[in-house]
């Protein structure tokens, strides 16, 4: 259930309650694909890290361990550790970037796993099977993702088809919800709103969707490569159309910069696995930009990270250890990067949430949007 | 300083008395080769494993990020983090070990760095310069390590060698300690005793070095493939000529077996990779005996690694969960797996302290000695 408690222009401040717990927003959650943090970051960890929600990956799970595994050993909650809300993808973007030799049809796709070449079918009822297995708080709808650019008419058919699609999860995932067997009978879904770049089908696809009255509302398709302006156009376009009184949630987005725009524009929930990843690569966010600790003038830097950061990395070690660490190729060194990283994230979002509180995120916005992407 | 308080057999109980602060004995040093533990194990985290002491790599270190870069960051405990004792090897095993095309002359080894390939000189003074850079609580003499089997000959020629060396290094540690810009003027030299696996040899060999009063004495040039039986007894052959009153390291020992077995020979230290190589293998140590977490019984098993264990691996998470993370690739199942075999070890030797605190080793020595090596 979705309490919005303040805006600023078209920027919300709000709380999203579940059954695992309370999340503020806007928010950003940590990926855990494989229901771990890529960099050796647990879910104990996460705590520390100031995370609200975890994300995981519902094809990988599906894949290896087996989502049914995971619902003999209670669900993912316990099997990992963690007792705060979880959002699981669909599937459908994996599905369409990393599953080889798919097939589409109206009643689903089949395709092989890429860990070993298995025929796998995913449709939107199996995608709330897995879901529900899995017991996360919010299940996604199985959608299908159109790469950018796409011809008018396709993108428009597959619009129609992830129309139909997410009424078949909303009607499979009322049934599985109330079973006695279910895991998490009180299981949210988030419908997402596809059309590529059209404005046109943008919109209708979005009317479309909101009709259906889910818990929260996506934004998907975007942060593929396409230029950052189209897609805060795009979500201009789309905003509109969106239930006021519902979360939404812009899928796999982004920078800092990227996030202060979006929320700017009405988001309340992100997801990214670009601070981890960039912080394995020794590419770090701090309130002066990002810095590359590959450079030969962090080598005999004693500084942390980010002299303001209170992060569990900047707390204890410095720029020359884990610029040491990285280049040996020690493990160490991507912990502690991704665990700063991360911190750095999710305190973003605090800062966000309490210039929102107190009125000023105009200011924070024209502060931090650009400073925070530059590379220093 | 060495502090015997109690003796079962030719067992000891002792206290080592450091700058760094008191090693209870007998102990076990866990090896972060390039100043960080592998596996994503911070020097913090050593802190909740029970670590006592921190064993780093001379070699590895001088080759990066260089001796001098860390000496320039105060040294490794500032490097690192870690304010309790670290030794720190000669480089010597790794010169005869990983380095390529060496050259042993009286003056000491040229050799090409197995990162880079260039050209690096190591001598006694040079070993000692490169650990007084350092920092280190502990230096460990530069000696040759000889592979076994080797000839009678060669192995006598190296050892007498190996002691001139000792009392060059020596004299070379007693100039830098005498330096007012030392990090660690405090900084202690241990020998190492060689002789392959000639009784004589290894006899002679350490009445020649115990000459020099050094604050402690290796065993070295064991636990390189030779059966479990021979090394024992060298022990036995060696130990009655070590001195009572100095603290002795067996070097590179071992399974919890080994280390049982050789503290009832009268050894106080050890250091080991295995613990941490075997976790990163799914190779876990229980106290009912070896686990290898990759067999498929496992994947579906809810219990802890090992269910009287208090470690933070143990206390949060699955056998299933980790295998999957194993199974998985992910960093996370590492590093728990590391955590585990570490805070075994580290626990076994406070077990093994007690033993002796409460005179029932002997006791202990036959419960676990073999119990603790076996695969179940």
């Amino acid at each position: 259930m979705y309490e919005l408690l303040k805006t600023e222009g078209t920027a919300r401040r709000a709380q999203f309650h579940t059954v695992h717990g309370t999340v503020q927003t806007p928010a950003f959650m940590n990926v855990g694909t494989s229901a771990a943090i890529k960099g050796g970051i647990s879910s104990y960890d996460l705590v520390d890290l100031k995370c609200q929600v975890e994300l995981c990956n519902t094809y990988h799970l599906h894949v290896r361990p087996g989502d049914e595994l995971i619902y003999r050993r209670g669900g993912l909650h316990r099997f990992m550790g963690w007792e705060r809300p979880i959002l699981t993808d669909s599937g459908g973007f994996q599905v369409f970037s990393l599953a080889k030799l798919r097939k589409i049809k109206e009643e689903g796709v089949t395709f092989h796993s890429h860990v070993d070449g298995r025929k796998i079918f995913m449709s939107p009822e199996v995608s709330m099977q897995i879901q529900s297995h899995l017991g996360s708080t919010i299940a996604m709808a199985f959608d299908e993702c159109v790469e950018n650019p796409a011809p008018y008419a396709y993108s428009k058919a597959s619009c129609e088809r992830t129309t139909r699609w997410l009424a078949r999860c909303k009607a499979e995932m009322d049934r599985l919800n109330s079973l006695p067997e279910t895991i998490n009978p009180h299981q949210m879904l988030f419908g997402i709103n596809q059309g590529c770049t059209f404005d046109d089908l943008r919109i209708e696809h979005m009317k479309a969707i909101r009709e259906l009255d889910l818990d929260g509302y996506a934004i998907g398709g975007l942060a593929v490569g396409e230029p950052k302006e189209e897609m805060y156009h795009i979500i201009e376009v789309v905003e509109p159309y969106m239930p006021k009184d519902k979360i939404r949630y812009l899928m796999g987005v982004g920078t800092p910069g990227n996030i202060i725009e979006a929320v700017a524009r009405g988001v309340d929930l992100f997801d990214c696995v670009m601070p981890s990843r960039n912080a394995r690569h020794g590419h770090l966010n701090t309130w002066q930009g990002i810095i590359n600790l590959n450079n030969a003038k962090y080598a005999e830097d004693d500084r942390p990270i980010d002299e303001t950061c209170d992060c569990p990395t900047c707390r204890h070690h410095s720029r020359a250890y884990i610029r040491h660490l990285l280049k040996a190729n020690e493990m160490l060194g991507m912990r502690l990067a991704v665990m700063h990283n991360l911190y750095f994230y999710n305190t973003l979002m605090e800062r966000i949430r309490e210039a929102l509180d107190e009125g000023r995120f105009a200011q924070f916005r024209a502060q931090y949007a650009d400073l925070l992407d530059t590379r220093i």
